[in-house]
């Protein structure tokens, strides 16, 4: 305690010294004529409220029980946050149910996984649980037995076979199929790490498999060996077991594109987008057991974990022929209610302006990090402005709204389900949507994606949030963003941090690829080059690792918090919206320049022009640059309506990129720009329409695919469109 | 001419009366807490400038000349628009091209219908061309042929019969296969009068004829017999042909949802929406030649037109074996150029928000109705505001823009594009749209069509505007108003006008259909009851038809220019817009209210409830009090950016009734509430999408037609979600 103490004594120092570097670089940032001076008490006061206890409280709360979407639980937490955002002072708290199509284990008879001999004897059942280790929250009976979201199948199912697919993302499958090893009517064993986990059970069952195990190698989440794991590091063990939907869409999958309001239509459930074959998560110790009773031709080396032994590809077992694997699925799809809590701070002059905060709630388990660590946060930063509204009778020029989704983890269902709702009025009056889902993941560095219409807010603010880390401070490195361009430079820009593009990780999705609505993600890292952290899913996401292993002391999670509350507080009261048209058209001039580079010149072969795509491009360009030379740089800042008007032109910006008629072969993404990776769904990808129609046709020519070139024809034209009139929505006339 | 200005004298004394009539009227119908004191100056220095004379100047110019669209007398017209709107004073006059698939005539080899008889002989010979009568212009060399835009083939096409198809509905279709007489391979003779054109060539095609001619019947376009015609009277002679598009769908053929600017992508011709018959429009006096070869049983009573002897059914020739009727066709499609003259006069308060007022400029010969008594007072109308302009430096509030659009006739074509190429700034920035197509096809009253958000405005506005009819006057109607409301009562609401709901007829339909800007159409009109003015798109549309018959003194289009001029000063002046959702929730109302008498055991006896439908309808309803009685009575109309928060709600409306799906198996169209109608794209009709679904299937049971009754559902859910949608709009959060 008392160290912590100390911790917390010298981060309130380095608040100071963070909020002096940071002014510094935030006016330098600036264009003073229409930027108005910042609201130094405003910022300070709410920097100054947040309290890395009480996000350690928060969190302590939140993950004292197991919350998944639409139990009792996490119903009850829905309401604690209602309570705490009535307490802190938001003026309309709403608890917003919609009826969804979830998925659950049977709490009392776990799904099984056996080896059966050729007497049709269990030689290997896995246990179908995770083991409490230490926290007395892990015993919970709430928790719920292993499982994946949406396997397709329920009862006993059977192959003769099982096939190892490493990563099981394409290139391995195509692997498999080239040394002759069939998945077909084969359960597949695949490892977690490289590709959302729906991407490989998509795969999988396009190959004809009938059921996948996934699982987590040890290679990639106990790099120390097996005994460095939990709850004495942050490393896996042998029987912890990853859950995870493996429903390729989002939102609810009965309500497509429409919300799952009382009155929604719901299609069968043989029409929407899940998987038909079983999916079950199983540890690396079981997992284990069934490598080595694998026969096949032995695996590749880089293929190789670090199980034992030597790992082969299957499909048939070492110990004879007439051995089967038995997978004993209860997993069910249930229609239940999921519940989002809505909480709004009006603002003063602009209430019908909206700067959205969000967090999901629902987590596989306790969720101590994913995402109870972000629904802390949002609740101190909720407390934060509460306070300083009371106490200084203060309200923001715009409103923030206060987000806290339901069921994302089963595919981004209560936000989804939110914005189709709200889809007309959150074009209309949405100025950005700001997410954190995991807050803390490690304590490396601030690791940011977001649209670049939103990277100098984002930089900007990190500037003047003090550094948590005082190994960083004693660096040099005093703020956030000091570290952040330190361990990402931006391979471009070097004096600026890379921030990714959003892929569709979380709940920004709907706002940034199907409304338009600029977004950005926040949370801390790690510095290993793992796909997740190794405890991502599990039971033992505990307030334990957070708080004794993590993020000691909490500071993390304060940062986290005072940026996430800096962005907004720019983006509520700056007079002109701190949106960066200038930063996107840089992006875009880079991204045309690369598809140039990689394409052109088969484009070129087959009638399709890249010219009016560039032309576009630069067009976008120009009209950023008037906009900012002419119309900002001349802008009375005491003509409200002037104000307004500039001000609708940058927020509308980014939905001037939206297609309603979505992209090619992918209606439910609307981004021409920005769109998550088509092979792997937590990636992001830039003009994916395209690109996947290139991938598509590959090394062949119009002649031989003309209708495939002709949708890239097609597209190219529509995306040339869009660009154009983007740039054409920054003039002052039609 | 002293007869003429003697009514003019007369006029400008009603211009005073009604001026006083109207403000009366004006302040009663709006709450003063939240309209501003009408600009009487601006009023009545509009009013008192537009000019009868000038109008008629204006289309004496117009229609000297044949101005079809992609010619280059029209490209002309364009310029001189745009000349005529610099010359204004308007701030930014653009001409806007699009390179879209027109279809033309050969204009050296009309096509021609030939009667041949058994030994290959033509028997009856159709000329191909309309004899000029009267007017010097009449006999310009750049007349274009009779045809029917977008004629399906090109050549000779040749049948052993012609069956007579009376209006060419589906009811028409259905009798002649209730009698045996079967179109397949045969080629159609309709008469004009019941619905568009293009839908009876839709179901003849659907039919398998192989051609279809098309008359006027003097039954219906010569009433009092053929010695009391053009010139004499508005009623058309023998040899007059209708000309029109074919063509089903709006906007450019090969660029659907796109705008045709230079960077489109073209969909192949084989795959637009275009008929593949072929189609041409004959005169009276030579259907009167077919109808008496014809044999067969003869045509019910109700199909017996005005020509001798008595109409069979076809589809043999009477005069034996072996006769055939032969289509000579050259019309053929044609990628040309068409341009939009677009206007600006930019606001002085609220620049980015638009009131757009349009008119088509393109005309199949002279068009001195349809378009150019349009086009004169869209002229008339930016004079008179430049000069208001300029005489006061003075500007609206808001901006207005003017558009002339290229090639309506064809199928909307310039208005579409354009549309599609502004849609989201348009749908960010439209306050309203007003169409004018035809000003005067008549002197009788005026025929109002509008969103119900514009019913408020447009009556208003029309009872300040002084009566053209001094024989109105006389039977103390002294506004355009009391006319209306006298000759067109709403029969639910007899002491206002009915105000149709918006078909697709002209220029307003991407506005309103797809985009859901809130339109209204203004004309004055005929009291026959005919499906339009007799000589409808004939060579015989000329001045002196106006000038000398239809609207001497051309007293009507000065009204029509001043209504027009009037709804477009209100909709730029008012602080507070004046757009009417208390109509809305009306209309809406007495919808459901009917769907619900005509449909809805129907549907709950198979499981789709109107239950929701209604419940949102009320919930509209209740929203839209308080945003009257709470909101607006409260609006502090100082408060500059609160009056811009309840004017987004306003302008955003109707926006909310948007579907980017799409309507059920009509994905070209967007609005929940209104779209053309499907069996004739002249009329319109009120939730189509659901009335539609339940045409097809008839009596038949959800057992019977399971898909069929689920897309019922389904709409009737999204029904209920985009009304709740627009309710939740009008409210102060989210």
């Amino acid at each position: 305690m008392e160290t912590k103490n100390l911790v917390i004594s010298f981060a309130i120092l380095y608040v100071v010294t963070g909020v002096a570097i940071g002014v510094g670089l935030y006016y330098a940032g600036y264009n003073a004529d229409h930027s108005p001076a910042p609201k130094m008490d405003v910022f300070q006061q709410l920097q100054n409220e947040i309290s890395a206890d009480k996000i350690s409280g928060y969190l302590k709360n939140l993950s004292s029980v197991p919350h998944l979407a639409g139990t009792a639980q996490d119903y009850e937490q829905a309401v604690w946050l209602h309570d705490n955002f009535v307490q802190s002072g938001l003026d309309r708290v709403v608890i917003v149910p919609y009826q969804v199509l979830l998925s659950y284990p049977n709490m009392t008879q776990p799904n099984i996984v056996r080896l059966l001999d050729d007497k049709g004897l269990a030689n290997i059942t896995t246990s179908g649980k995770q083991t409490p280790i230490s926290q007395p929250e892990e015993f919970s009976e709430l928790a719920a037995p292993n499982f994946n979201a949406y396997s397709g199948q329920t009862g006993l199912i059977e192959s003769d076979g099982l096939v190892y697919a490493h990563y099981g993302q394409m290139e391995d499958f195509e692997y498999l199929e080239s040394v002759g090893v069939n998945v077909s009517g084969k359960i597949v064993l695949a490892r977690y790490g490289a590709s959302f986990r729906a991407n490989i059970v998509d795969l999988a069952q396009r190959k004809g498999a009938v059921g996948v195990l996934l699982y987590s190698d040890p290679k990639d989440f106990a790099k120390k060996g097996r005994n460095d794991i939990y709850p004495d590091s942050w490393w896996m063990p042998g029987m912890a077991v990853q859950s995870g939907t493996v429903y390729l869409g989002n939102g609810d999958p009965l309500t497509p594109f429409y919300p799952a309001v009382e009155s929604a239509y719901r299609i069968p459930e043989s029409e929407a987008l899940l998987p038909s074959i079983a999916v079950q998560p199983i540890g690396y110790d079981e997992a284990e057991l069934l490598l080595q009773a694998m026969g096949g031709p032995p695996a590749p080396d880089q293929w190789q974990g670090d199980l034992e032994p030597v790992y082969s590809l299957g499909p048939g077992f070492k110990y004879g022929d007439g051995w089967k694997l038995e997978m004993d699925m209860q997993t069910a799809n249930k229609l239940v209610t999921t519940y989002n809590t809505i909480g709004m701070l009006y603002g003063q002059e602009e209430p019908d302006r909206y700067v959205l905060v969000g967090n999901h709630r629902d987590a596989w388990t306790l969720g101590a990090l994913d995402p109870s660590s972000g629904t802390a946060c949002m609740l101190e930063m909720a407390r934060t402005f509460g306070k300083v509204k009371q106490d200084y009778n203060w309200r923001p020029r715009r409103s923030l709204i206060f987000c806290s989704w339901g069921a994302e983890e089963y595919g981004l269902i209560g936000s989804y389900e939110w914005v189709e709702e709200h889809a007309k009025v959150l074009s209309q009056r949405a100025v950005a949507y700001l997410n954190v889902d995991i807050a803390v993941e490690g304590n490396y560095s601030l690791w940011g994606s977001g649209a670049p219409l939103m990277n100098k807010v984002y930089l900007d603010s990190s500037k003047r949030i003090a550094n948590p880390s005082a190994d960083e401070v004693a660096q040099k490195r005093p703020t956030v963003f000091d570290t952040w361009v330190h361990r990402y430079p931006d391979a471009n820009h070097p004096t600026k941090p890379k921030v990714n593009i959003l892929g569709s990780g979380s709940d920004y999705t709907a706002f940034m690829h199907v409304l338009g609505v600029p977004a950005i993600d926040i949370r801390y890292t790690y510095e290993e080059d793992i796909g997740s952290y190794p405890l991502y899913h599990t039971l033992y996401e505990t307030h334990h690792l957070l708080a004794d292993i993590m993020d000691v002391g909490f500071l993390h999670h304060r940062a986290v918090t005072q940026l996430w509350a800096e962005v907004a507080r720019n983006l509520l009261e700056s007079v002109v919206l701190p949106l960066d048209p200038d930063w996107y058209a840089t992006y875009l001039a880079e991204q045309v320049a690369g598809i140039q580079s990689r394409y052109g010149s088969q484009l070129e072969a087959n009638n399709a022009t890249m010219k009016y795509f560039q032309l576009a491009v630069t067009h976008f360009g120009e009209a950023v640059r008037h906009f900012q030379n002419t119309t900002l740089a001349n802008l009375d800042t005491s003509d409200v309506l002037a104000v307004r008007r500039v001000n609708d032109q940058l927020m509308q910006l980014e939905r001037h990129f939206i297609d309603p008629h979505g992209l090619p072969n992918r209606p439910e993404y609307n981004h021409i720009v920005f769109a998550p990776s088509s092979s792997d769904g937590y990636s992001s990808s830039s003009f994916s329409g395209l690109t996947d129609l290139l991938e598509a046709v590959g090394e062949q020519t119009i002649v031989q695919k003309p209708v495939e070139w002709a949708q890239i024809q097609q597209h190219l034209s529509v995306i040339a469109f869009y660009i154009e009139a983007a740039a054409k929505s920054l003039s002052d006339h039609i």
